[in-house]
């Protein structure tokens, strides 16, 4: 089985950690491939830096067919519905993943974010995903995304974030809103005494479930089938070609 | 890694085709145990049935401890809060489950289950996860659950059901809505070209994602924690004792 | 007319004061029944106990047909499903009860109930029933089920929690939590000057109306009809029989 | 225990039917007062109408102080919220009353109304108390409300939609969406085998509940305190005196 | 192009207010007419106003037939529907209009309005009009509506309202709860540095754009066509002609 | 007042369609630029080509700043969030305006779109903006989007899909599915009377009522900001430059 991780940003470095998080709970008999995107923004801190992402990460998805599942390793789920057309296998979010995974482990979930600004993006997220009950807040750790790895006391801040987010929500379980904060959630989850999901583990591991059970996205109503062959123009001339990987 | 499947009602045969179905899907490193209630209904057709197979699935649960999760295999989904309570590890529904992994595979999914008067307890339990707008549809079969394996009509029967489903609805995905049905998901999804979910295999999936990242239900907000402890009378006092397993 | 109310725990002093709240605010032309549960729990505070009152207050409702209306007095509103599938009359929960009365009387209400471990399934409750524009707030007064009526400070602290809703949620009506808080509403209504609705009155009432008109639970659709026989096993192998009261 | 029901049209005829109904069902220590109202239109198909009957409703209120409850005759429910500043009973609309006690009457209602162009209306209604999922269907039988006591096949055409609309809906309990069919839902009810609500008989029934527990419409937000005095001008001039009843 | 604005209150001063801001922001080959009630209400602070307001408001809409859109300048948005019925052209709210303008300028809005009581009145329109996720909070000056003109700290008091709106509900945009605040947006907006919206502004802009495009209110579904005629009697007897501007 | 159009496929025919529509409703003061954008797809059909059309339509925005209102005019509104990041003026998708100006106009309205495999977007913008309740259908005349100026049966086509929606789903109101489409608004409209809203004139009438008024997009809460900054790789690189126009 071989589940395809795309990092839709350009920072290799957080590949790293998206990958080894991945490695880290897959199945055994699972081959992770962790790619790097290699056009567009350096981090996704807006909408308009997640909008840029997307031709990247389907660059990614057209240039690594044969797998048995996508997984967007950014919170904002960016292009999910573009790359459903593209692959044939199932493809998923982190910020998916997690909320899926969250939901039956209590009565409600706190997500905790990179800036405030993204907060917007993971309320249209829940409520897309039909978590409307169970996502019980959304809250900013205030660091920004490549600061992350490097600023010393991320784990101390992200941790204090946590636990206010717990108090101030009455929610059992915690969401970490950026796949850079990966490698952070066992540690968390040990110092607060709650469970603390990382989208990229739930990503592998929901794809897997899929791969095992033999699932590619539907393809019944239309929407989700091959799009329609179409010539593109300018510097993005090269995404016409649109067959499913 | 160790997944216990409860199957709430008395019929050994349908804990066979329920282990069988969990098996295939399993991870290498998982070892399954299935286990058949010894107390209450020969079968859940109908709320007084689910209700009633509570009791069973509860005392299988305190009977065995140390599994890293509990699937709870009907599609009336009895008993999730108490057993959550409980079990110290998560435990999932079967309908629970093939929802969550039903919703990222597509616009929209439609449920084909046994009798027309589980409908109902289908619906709650759509509008309870959050997938009202998923769910595009809830079709009866109209095949008794103990009739699933001895009618030879079965395979044939339900896989109408099921492009009728599809066609009324324009959904992308169809979840088997009883644990009875968990050996045809394969055959039937060949039949008709869509994803089919059974979701014993879900469950197990789902289940297993969340040993391997090392998830417990959350007990932060109480609700989830211990029930204090309580005399219990009749012939239901042996569930005084309700620690957590 | 005939009522029957159905206390689904053991506790029998709670079952007294229940039948006093009851006659205190039925029709002149109604008798009102109220059966204290055999087998089960002693009190009500959690899902785990919840779901083992079910089988208790089937039994009573079997063991008492003939009459016009069956009350479920827990808060929780367990079983409510199954026991309208058993009975021919209608049956009610007196969270139920207590919203569909408290919903026509203002802006909005606010719950105020027992241990903060049950705020979820009253929560649960809400949603169901379809008031979650009208519950403002649902709020703890930390006693537990069975000190209510011990604990003499009872009065003074759950008006103080009542108190406190009204003014954290801006409501217009308080609805109790808990049945054994009965005796307590017009107390508590004359001293914060709002209304404060007991579940077990406004059950009655409700379940008075529908006998005047004649009313009594649709089986058009089919759900809430006879539960289809079927051999039951173990310590639970007397409910097989489910003929409706 | 007195109850005030208003209707809110001028056609006394249809105010005699609504007497009747509600006296058959009211407790025996229960005085009912049937109001026509003196202004506005004879029959209300409407928003225009609609509107327009508000301040005959409004004024047949203030005429009649000193009752334990008001109930608006008209399925569109006009002016409820200014009834209950004016009133210091509660106030009920029939359409509000119905639907509470339908609701745990099954699955779902469906409403059979009069003129088609009314359904918008019943439809805000549903939204507005909450019921959006157990409503399953609105229906005309396209009887203008004045012929319903003339018309010699309302019966038979209202029996007809009634039936229509339980098998379009797949619902368990029908109600009734005019004042004016109020003398008709025994006979339904008996010919097509389900429950069949009346607004009159339901609102007579919550509203003498409310009363037997001494609930008034609550006042602690403001919202439906005595409106602030005001000059009023033309026709409406004798408004301006809105002192509770 | 000729739009119809309606003061539904009594109180002359407050329609200069509003035809001054309307006509600062018409299109230029836009004729305002603005037209204050003569009966009923001299402000609206109640549901008692709002429904007596009512009638008088049909009454200008019925003597100024021949406009491009008729605007009803007061928040609670009085007798919209009975308007629509009466009206050919176009009939806005400004409450409606305000909220249509303020959902695509950012993530959400604030209502700040008059008084208290009228909170609940705004969260109806809210829901009806679908804004229940834009709109982040409802909030009170405690300005009395026609004391806004004439109290000199109006415009201080009203600032800091909008400033402590904005601050607690993490909104972009701040919509004005009254008519009578139509001029101070400008200055509120400059001050407090975001889009302040005027509804009366709202809606002379739409309802423009309305005519400008040809639209007329939708008759297909009979709701709105012209009402049936019918008899009308006591003081509102010359409401009994209805037929459509 | 300057409004800029942009046309986010490279199909420059159909920026003259949307020119003209826009010119033939806008304010006698304002000037419409309409803009093709020069990369990416020739049109949009799939959530693929939406997702790619983003650099382009950003792209021009950025080309051109100093205008009062930007529409992008592609039924999907795609990067609609990312452009308000951008823009210092209010940007609108035509979804988005003529949903906004088609709420008002009757009880709910319908949705006629090109391909079938776009709807599930069209429902997704639905719920986003807020109008599950006013949307009552989403159809497919199952016309490719460049084939609309040249199929000589475009007209005759729509206007069956439009009487076919209409009649399905009770409507009152048609709203027209893509930008290609401007241009037979009035004719349909005409032909089925019923007011049919093109959302081109919808954008140019709902951006001039905000510049009018002197609105922008908020910033308040932060999320619209202008991007931090950030470097850019790949063929994408240009956009690293993201300052608000």
């Amino acid at each position: 089985m071989r589940i395809c991780i795309i990092n839709p940003n350009t920072a290799a470095a957080m590949t790293d950690v998206i990958a080894a998080a991945a490695r880290s709970v897959a199945r055994p008999d699972t081959e992770i491939l962790a790619v790097t995107s290699s056009m567009g923004p350096a981090s996704i801190e807006s909408h308009y830096d997640e909008a840029l992402a997307v031709p990247g990460l389907l660059r990614v998805i057209a240039e690594h067919p044969d797998h048995d599942g996508y997984l967007v390793a950014c919170f904002g789920d960016p292009g999910l519905d573009a790359a459903r057309e593209l692959a044939t296998a199932p493809v998923m979010g982190i910020a998916e993943a997690a909320m899926h995974l969250a939901a039956p482990l209590g009565r409600g979930f706190s997500v905790v974010t990179t800036l405030h600004r993204t907060i917007g993006r993971a309320a249209d997220l829940v409520d897309r995903y039909g978590f409307s009950r169970q996502c019980l807040g959304i809250h900013a750790c205030d660091i920004p995304v490549l600061d992350l790895e490097t600023n010393p006391a991320t784990a101390e801040i992200l941790e204090k974030s946590c636990r206010e987010a717990l108090q101030a929500d009455g929610s059992d379980v915690i969401v970490l809103g950026c796949a850079g904060m990966a490698d952070l959630a066992h540690r968390i989850s040990d110092a607060i005494g709650t469970p603390v999901i990382d989208g990229v583990g739930a990503g592998v591991g929901m794809l897997s479930s899929m791969a095992a059970m033999g699932l590619r996205t539907g393809t019944a109503s239309g929407e989700f089938a091959t799009p329609p062959p179409k010539i593109y123009s300018g510097s993005l001339a090269g995404f016409g070609d649109s067959a499913r990987t």
